[in-house]
């Protein structure tokens, strides 16, 4: 086992990954240049979109993508490795191609959103890692995104590391969260190492602490006059923990000429207990004192609480969102869709399945979204082939590919590129955005879509469809396969 | 931001934590010693039991726990910790005491899994650290058990390194998923750090990469003629996959003398495509090979598959049990119980809630679970006061804490104390099991139960009692706050 337990996320890869890839090194299948797509088929809780993320991760994996002494003697250990293969792998590095969709765009399925061109057994030890990054990741974003549409404009923060699914489900789940929209998290760590603002208010603990709720909120009110958020529920919210609060903020925070502070509901009827503490907290001069409210929240209950008139300024949301409990898995694929032969040239792969929505689409491609030039809206996503130009200067057909009949003309649009080199022969030539960044460019892509989209309810199926030439290689391999 | 992203586990934990330790510091609070529990309220999946994990992590988060240079810095940027607190963080380490029942041990809800007997400032940071790893390695061992008991017998391998939630979701969720009682992972770094086996087969994109689907099968074989398990659903299951299976079997394993080998299914009607493939290969003279079934299987899939005559030796279970899919998250609570005041003597301490599950156990406890003498089974859990004894050698009348006049009269009992001490005054004194013996240990105290604690759909509501002194003190407090 290894010593202290240190990681190598290089050693983060299914175990077949590296049988495979001996295999291919011994059948001097190594130096073959593959192409890999990773793509998802469906939109956690059947929404209309997903937000792509993990990119950032998979940068750092990619550069410091090694085998060090210890985990070649564990895999010389396993006996099924030649000397040759565990001997390349001591200098083994990333050479190819990555291109990808940035972290924050609306993603659909279907499209490839990171495509690996590398040696045959680069692009395969790279697959498990790059796949856990990008669903975990998207995920939690796209979980964050509904959460902060229900929340319509008020803060959300993330509050959910104690019920995360371990370390990187806290600390990094916090992270896309964040892209996501949400304005901050409980988790310090993130904070530290990404500069997520984290936040918090108080423990039931702290309440109890005290010999009573009065002198648990003043104390807490001296120590932190400018950011004192109270938990009201500890005993009874409307009989004592309101009332605590306001005398505490009366007699700490009044004669300091302090007007913002808060509270906290964390139990009971939020949307009851929000109108009447607003009342109490009006009545008593506090206007600018914010209400919380936390206790296994999701945009469902958000959009209930908000419809049923509650008084509510911001959400803790816990594990429902930093586990996206409602649908906790993004299926994300890694699939091989071309190989190039020795002369370079580039031969498309298919894969049948019996599940007609598994089979994929071949071909090294790109990926185009059209934006209206009149109204700033994603119209329809276009996947070609990778030597294909879209002019977006002349009206263009397209159609489903699913339902060939289905045409649609689009006019007046602009086409931009969503995939941008990352690793071109295994080096970074992609100036990666700063976490606040990647946020912002989110919202202002989340706006580019129609509302029809966005809805939480039988969105509309936004247009993802292949070029003519796409579709023709499609049905080729099919054929010949089937 | 952190140089280098490097983690410090012990900045892991809610920033409130931080604030409150920074209250406790000021107010002349962090020495006071106080008591926590950290319990469950309801089994996921609506099972009759969990099985308890994560403790090992705590161990050594507990162990590392430590404040360097960076961190200080960071949390002095915060701009709201006072220096004395900053400089106490600086060579703060854990002193109190840490009781616990072992890893493996199936629990119920209400009763004391971890409890922490410490200063203040101490049981508060370490809250959201003990949570998560209790939750996260709890919430998958009790699926992946689950997921064992449908198989039957049969082995189960952990598959979902790609779809887990982080590296941690992946590497720690699949020793977890091994305590519980799967066999092996996917997860390579798993077996380095942690030893459990990983294994895998191979992945459609080996099929793809060869000229032909029996091109593919013969190579495998030749390279890992002893372990050789085909994927065989990549054109067509029964048509190509398992014919071109059969022939490179027959062409490179057989002049072998070699006879056990292995197919595995992906996709499709896997009752059905079993039920064939078994008798194509039994034809054939393969009677040896086993066959392995993927895609989306949980327990409920595993047992209708087996109901329906399903032709299956093993089975690789993926995203369902790596996000424990249909109930994702472990709603482990860590509540303030107890203080000792300045004689030592300890006050009980209660949590009150409008949601009546919410409402704490007071005081500091012990758990025994009572072990019938004639059939070695676990009758009921006994929670009683930190200074009470149970007599296992006369009848003992327990009750229902919720419904008083429902009592049972348990007789010809062994009493077994179920928490032991991890650490005193900081130091561990627990002799930590190997994962392997954590293992075994859990499938031995799974056959102690009886079969209707086990059992899916509506299980047996296992008894959970308190002492009578315990449950007059929960009634004291109850009084006296409401």
């Amino acid at each position: 086992m290894k010593t202290e337990k240190k990681m190598n996320l290089s050693m983060l890869c299914d175990f077949y990954e590296l049988t495979m890839g001996n295999g291919y090194f011994r059948n001097g299948y190594k130096d073959r240049i593959t192409y890999f797509d990773t793509f998802f088929r469906s939109v956690p809780d059947k929404g209309g979109f997903a937000i792509s993320a993990g990119l950032d991760q998979v940068i750092d994996y990619i550069q410091n993508l090694h085998f060090d002494e210890e985990d070649i003697a564990y895999l010389r250990g396993r006996g099924i490795f030649s000397e040759e293969f565990l001997e390349y792998l001591k200098d083994f590095r990333f050479t190819g191609d990555i291109y990808a969709i940035p972290d924050g765009t609306p993603i659909f399925p279907r499209e490839p959103v990171i495509t690996v061109r590398a040696k045959a057994i680069e692009a395969q030890l790279i697959e498990t890692f790059i796949l856990l990054s990008f669903n975990h990741q998207s995920l939690i974003a796209t979980k964050a995104n509904r959460i902060c549409r229900a929340a319509n404009g008020r803060a959300v923060m993330e509050f959910g590391s104690r019920r995360a699914q371990g370390v990187g489900g806290a600390v990094d789940g916090a992270k896309a969260a964040y892209i996501g929209g949400c304005m901050g998290t409980a988790c310090t760590l993130t904070d530290e190492m990404y500069g997520v603002p984290a936040v918090g208010t108080m423990a039931h603990s702290w309440v109890q602490m005290f010999d009573s709720e009065y002198e648990a909120f003043k104390t807490y009110c001296e120590l932190y006059p400018t950011s004192a958020t109270l938990l009201v529920d500890t005993y009874n919210t409307l009989k004592s923990g309101v009332p605590n609060a306001i005398r505490a903020f009366n007699e700490v925070l009044k004669p300091l000429g302090i007007t913002k502070c808060g509270i906290r509901l964390d139990s009971g009827d939020i949307a009851y207990l929000s109108r009447k503490a607003r009342q109490m907290l009006d009545e008593a001069g506090w206007t600018e004192c914010t209400i919380t409210a936390s206790n296994s929240l999701d945009e469902r209950l958000i959009t209930d609480l908000l419809q049923e008139g509650a008084c509510l300024n911001s959400f803790g949301v816990g594990e429902r969102l930093i586990t996206a409990k409602s649908d906790p898995t993004f299926g994300g694929v890694y699939k091989l869709v071309a190989v190039e032969d020795e002369d370079g040239e580039i031969k498309p792969k298919i894969k049948i399945s019996e599940n007609v929505a598994k089979i994929t689409i071949p071909h090294f491609k790109k990926v185009y979204r059209f934006y209206g030039r009149d109204t700033g809206k994603a119209i329809a996503d276009y996947i070609t082939l990778h030597d294909e130009t879209v002019d977006d200067s002349e009206n263009l057909v397209i159609f489903d590919p699913n339902a060939t009949w289905k045409r649609k003309e689009v006019y007046n649009f602009e086409a931009r590129e969503l995939q941008v080199p990352i690793f071109i022969n295994g080096e970074l030539v992609y100036k990666q955005p700063t976490l606040q960044e990647t946020r912002a460019y989110c919202a202002q892509q989340v706006d580019t879509l129609w509302d029809e989209v966005k809805r939480f309810d039988n969105p509309h199926s936004y247009y993802v469809d292949l070029s003519e030439k796409l579709w023709d290689v499609q049905q080729k391999l099919l054929h010949q396969n089937s």
